[in-house]
C-alpha cells in the first residue's frame, strides 16, 4: 500500500522495566525511527517507555492506537512471566487471547515437538486475528493486531525482523534532512536562526544542537522537510546568513 | 529532605525533534533513572520523548506532573527558537514566563555585559518562582517549577548538573538489584521462575534478559526490590532452582 506525499505516522511504545531502572540502554527507538522514517516515510510523533504492568499496558495501547496511525511495541512477547505484552493487547482490544495457528506450526517446528514446553508455546499466544511478523534470527514471530505492530525488546532480533513489517504500512512521504556544521555558538545566530524559521514555518523545521569536537564548540544546524526544493532553499538561506557574520562552515 | 522506606517516583520527559528522528541516539534516560535510583531512591515510573511543539509540551507537563512525584525534563532549554521548554511550563502551570533575576545576573556575569545578546539572555527566562539548578559546565541553569525538573539536553552538561537537584528531592528507600547470569534459554525456566515471582509477588520484580557471550545464549535473571531480606531470598529460590536443573551459573 502507498500514498504517497500523505504525512504517516507513528509512536514508539518500550515496555521494559530493565529501561526505565536504567539497567539497559535503548537502542530501539533510533533505529525504529530512522528505519521508518527512511524506509517507509513515517515519522515517530512519539515514545513511551512504561513498565511491564498489564494495565499499564492496556491504557497506553487504547491512548496511543487512536491517536497514532501505528504503534510500535517492544519488548515482553517471549516466554517468561514478565512477558505480558500480547495479552494486554488483547485485552486493550477486547479480543480475545489465543494461540495463532500459523505462529504454533513455526514454533513447533523450531523447537521440534519434545522440546516445545509451555514458555515456548506461549511465545504463539497473541490477539485474535493477529498477522505475523516473521523472525528469521529466532523463529518467535512479531504480530500486528489493528494498527499496533508487536517487536522483541533485544535489538539484533528486533532489527533481522523490521522489514517484515513493510507490507503492513502505509508509506508517507519522505522527510529529507540537511546538516550545517558550523563553528560557532548557538546564540551567536539564534536571532537570525528564528527569522528564517518563522519564514519556512510550515515547510521545514530547524533544529539547532550544540556539539564538540577538537576541543571547540560547535552548532549544527538541521533542516528537515518532505519538500527537497523548500529544503534547499532554507539551505541556501542559513549560508548565506553564516557567511555573512563569517562563521566557519565544516565540510563534513 | 528525606522520607526513608516510602515509594517515591519520577517521570522522564525528553523534549526534542532529534531524538524522535533517530538522529539523536537518547543517553539521559538510563543516566537519569540510574542517578535517581542510586543516589535518591527514586524510581522512574514513566518516560516520554515529544517533539519541539508547545501545546504538547504543556499537555505532557500539565498531565505528568499530576500523576509523578517528580518530572525531569530533558532538552529545549538553550538560546535558539527551538528552545521552548521554559516558555511552555510557564503556560501549563498558568504562571508568568519571566527574567530569573539570579540566572540573569550568572549569565551576564558568565558572557560579559557586551556578548550578553539576546540568545543568551533568553536561558535567563522561566517559569515565575522557579528555583535553580546550577550548571558547572556552561553556566546556564536549569530549573525547577513545581515538581517539574528541567535539565539541558547534552549529556555532558545534564551530568555535570544533577547532584545539583539533589536538594530539591524527598528521598525514598532505594530500590536493590541482585542478578544472576545463566547459561540457559528463558523457556527452560520461565514456568519456574514464574512461580518464585508469584510467591514474592508484592517485595520482589523478578525480570528476565536474554544475552549472548562468546557464542552461548544466556539469560540475565534480575531482581529488584527495596528489601535486602526478601532480594536475598529469591536470590536463594532462584539458585536452588537453577541447580535442581543443572543450569550453570555465570561468576560474572
Amino acid at each position: 500500500m502507498k500514498k504517497k506525499n500523505n504525512k504517516v505516522n507513528a509512536a514508539i511504545l518500550i515496555i521494559g522495566n530493565e529501561i526505565l531502572s536504567g539497567r539497559t540502554e535503548d537502542k530501539n527507538i533510533a533505529f525504529i525511527a530512522n528505519w521508518l522514517n527512511s524506509k517507509c516515510g513515517i515519522s515517530v510523533n512519539e515514545v513511551r517507555v512504561i513498565p511491564d504492568i498489564e494495565k499499564v499496558i492496556v491504557k497506553n495501547i487504547i491512548d496511543m492506537s487512536k491517536k497514532f496511525n501505528y504503534v510500535f511495541t517492544t519488548g515482553g512477547i517471549g516466554p517468561t512471566h514478565d512477558d505480558i505484552t500480547a495479552q494486554s493487547i488483547s485485552r486493550a482490544f477486547k479480543v480475545k487471547y489465543e494461540y495463532h495457528k500459523e505462529a504454533f506450526e513455526i514454533l513447533e517446528n523450531y523447537y521440534g515437538k519434545k522440546k516445545f514446553n509451555d514458555g515456548r508455546k506461549k511465545m504463539a499466544k497473541m490477539p485474535k486475528g493477529s498477522k505475523l511478523i516473521y523472525n528469521p534470527s529466532s523463529a518467535a514471530p512479531g504480530f500486528i493486531s489493528k494498527n499496533v505492530l508487536s517487536l522483541p525488546g533485544v535489538p539484533s532480533i528486533l532489527s533481522s525482523m523490521i522489514e517484515n513489517c513493510k507490507k503492513y504500512l502505509i508509506k508517507g512521504a519522505k522527510t529529507h534532512s540537511k546538516t550545517l556544521n558550523l563553528y560557532t555558538v548557538e546564540s551567536n545566530i539564534s536571532k537570525q536562526m528564528g527569522v528564517i524559521q518563522k519564514q519556512y514555518k510550515k515547510f521545514v523545521d530547524i533544529g539547532s544542537y550544540p556539539f564538540f569536537r577538537l576541543g571547540k564548540i560547535g552548532v549544527s544546524i538541521v533542516c528537515r522537510s518532505t519538500s527537497l526544493i523548500k529544503l534547499k532553499k532554507v539551505n541556501q538561506d542559513l549560508i548565506k546568513m553564516v557567511k555573512s557574520k563569517k562563521i566557519e562552515i565544516l565540510k563534513i
